[in-house]
């Protein structure tokens, strides 16, 4: 029953590490960038179960139309790898071909290509977004797609090797599925952040921890809080990515949470800002990771006004009967200075006092190195913060050109004598 | 499928208010104490559905060696009706009866005394409560019981009409019903309380209320707490009655709670201190309330340290087959001046640090009038406290022989003409 995902399909291993003189030698290699390498380890390690390669154009087809890939399976957002005509061509690649895809200048994995078609991006862009304008980065993105789609199934050869912090952070969903059985969890409720964490955000951890608990005595409890971070394509102005995971993990080191119910991971996924069709997927891959229940507040994942502030509840509410995990719904927290604490918004009646959390705000105060009020963030987040933004924020604790031109790799990949021919 | 109840039985209704000149006239007055009133209300009015009466003997031989009526369904606590053999025979009662119990100075039931029987008062003390010790509250009751006791059916014929601030809180378990409904709750939550609230009681409150909450997308989530005070025998030293009721609505009357979520209401009930077996007759009674969860936390309706800390939790657990309401379990909230709030025993690592709701050091500040830090006890809950002390309590918030002897009556009970005979 065990390593058993999304629509109980068991976790996709597409992970076989080869040598120099396996097969490979003499494969055509194919050049990736980023997007492509993280969502080819991604793949293989299973977090994306069931997926095992990049879509086809019925997958693609049925995923934007239905919501659902062929056989009928759940799921909200493709997974394409697009590349032109042009560079088809003039690496002459067919249908058939099983190829070496590199990254880094290191063999990564292999891709037995299983089609080469066309499909129209806006139509793509429309029916995942809700949405053709280009002011939204999901479009955006979908919009500067090549010209042609590959699909097929991806094989990881070459395994990453994650640098700090991120390294202590990094599980496959099967080591997550051990490290849960380690610590006897019987329940996971997962947390989906981007962000440093405010007192608003681990209030609402706290009050989903609850929610998850099922009717046992206080002493059999065994429920635990996955706070897993989505590391990825990064936007001038985000947390980086080390601040967000030291700074999440410091609230259980400096024992706002317990060691026994709270564990900080990542998974890497470029942020489609998809509003509810990426809370399906984010309910997903959380499942893959082997929670049994996946906290959703206000605005989850949308960017802009594309998304009302409830809109990924009523998606996850209509297709909950699809999904193995559980969605806690919950409204957004503020700091009430009436009842002089954080307090969630469906449970405190001072309106009018209340302030709700702008991380417009906070960003500012963070970004002049100023520490904000206990009520608003605890001081050893703040010392995490400014303490990442030195160490691997060249000052900034936030993303800025220098930072994604200088920023140490996530990971690296082992060179092999194969591409050195 | 309304005005269900516990096991599924019909909220029981033995309420028939009747003129003098129906029936009652000529038939045998039966003055009754305190308790055994109050019991009668609460039994003619459904709040302890199914039981329609005073248990008889097999009756309370079920329910004190297996926990359960003759038709199998659960119930941990006898209800009996104890009279001396002198003053059975001194008012010539016999099995077949049907008398007229009279309650200060007015009829108030018909009793249709079913049969006439002896128990040994020390075993039904024992099984009962785990313990001979007579400084057991409920032993010492039990022991104290008359040489007889006396089963049957009762009737409420003459309906209490509570005196304020009773009044406003009073609700049959049909108007319970009904508020929810016109509340469009389809989820209550209830706390059992004879407690002034302080800033954990509130805490614990709050987070069964995440607790309660179905999956749900938070605009259609309807859940209320129920904060159901027992109302009932005092002891020296316990709360007095009006402040309990007021406190607790003034939690939501100044804003802790929305309006749409919290509501106040009681229980006629004796607390009998029975731990796990009082647990159980407390889920019962809410479920009969229209309740569809009862907060358990720690030591519930324990006394002493006759029970361990989650000794109700384990019990309920293991009859949760046999209730239809849904026990949600929560440990002990404490300040914690490292987390600078108050939080829970089961997230919070600083234990060191934290600082347990002492309610005896609480009980020593109010009885000197001094209002108590606002992160232990919310300044309008000290007020009305304050304010019970002066209107209703003689100068003190606590019971005192003076409160018993002068205390404005619960409820008063129409008189008739029957009487004066």
């Amino acid at each position: 029953m065990r390593y058993l995902g999304h629509n109980k399909k068991p976790i996709v291993d597409r992970v076989k590490p080869r040598s120099d003189s396996e097969k490979i030698d003499g494969m055509t290699v194919l050049p990736v960038k980023r997007e492509i390498a993280h969502e080819v380890i991604s793949i293989s390690y299973g977090f994306l179960t069931p997926l095992e390669g990049f879509m086809n154009h019925d997958e693609v087809a049925g995923v934007t139309s239905d919501m659902e890939l062929p056989d009928g399976t759940l799921w909200s957002i493709p997974i394409v790898f697009d590349m032109s005509a042009e560079e088809i061509e003039q690496r002459n690649l067919s249908e058939g071909d099983s190829v070496l895809m590199s990254y880094q200048g290191a063999p990564m994995a292999t891709f037995d290509i299983d089609e080469i078609y066309r499909y129209d991006n806006a139509e793509m862009a429309e029916k995942t977004y809700g949405t053709k304008d280009p002011k939204h980065p999901g479009v955006r993105r979908t919009l500067a797609y090549a010209d042609r789609f590959v699909s097929g199934k991806v094989t990881l050869i070459n395994e990453p090797i994650f640098n700090e912090p991120f390294a202590r952070y990094w599980r496959t969903p099967r080591q997550h599925l051990d490290a849960f059985a380690q610590k006897h969890w019987t329940s996971v409720v997962a947390h989906q952040t981007r962000n440093v964490p405010h007192t608003g955000h681990e209030a609402l951890m706290k009050q989903a921890w609850f929610a998850a608990n099922e009717d046992k005595p206080v002493d059999e409890i065994q429920t635990g809080i996955l706070v897993n971070a989505i590391i990825g394509e990064k936007r001038i102005g985000d947390y980086i990515d080390e601040s967000i995971l030291l700074s999440q993990d410091m609230l259980r080191e400096a024992g706002y949470f317990r060691d026994n119910i709270h564990m900080v991971t990542f998974t890497l996924w470029d942020m489609r800002y998809a509003g509810p069709r990426e809370a399906l997927l984010h309910a997903i891959l959380r499942t893959n990771l082997g929670c049994t229940h996946h906290m959703f507040g206000r605005d989850h994942a949308g960017v802009g006004n594309f998304y009302k502030p409830y809109d990924a509840q009523s998606l996850l509410k209509q297709y909950r009967e699809k999904l193995l995990i559980k969605p806690v719904f919950l409204k957004e927290n503020w700091y009430c200075p009436e009842c002089g604490e954080v307090t969630n918004a469906a449970l405190c009646n001072h309106d009018r006092a209340s302030q709700n959390f702008s991380g417009t705000l906070l960003r500012s105060i963070l970004d002049d190195g100023v520490q904000p009020t206990r009520k608003v963030m605890r001081p050893e987040v703040f010392r995490s913060v400014m303490e990442s933004s030195e160490k691997y924020g060249m000052g900034s604790s936030f993303v800025t050109e220098k930072y994604l031109k200088g920023r140490q790799p996530i990971f690296t990949l082992q060179k092999m004598e194969v591409l050195k021919a």
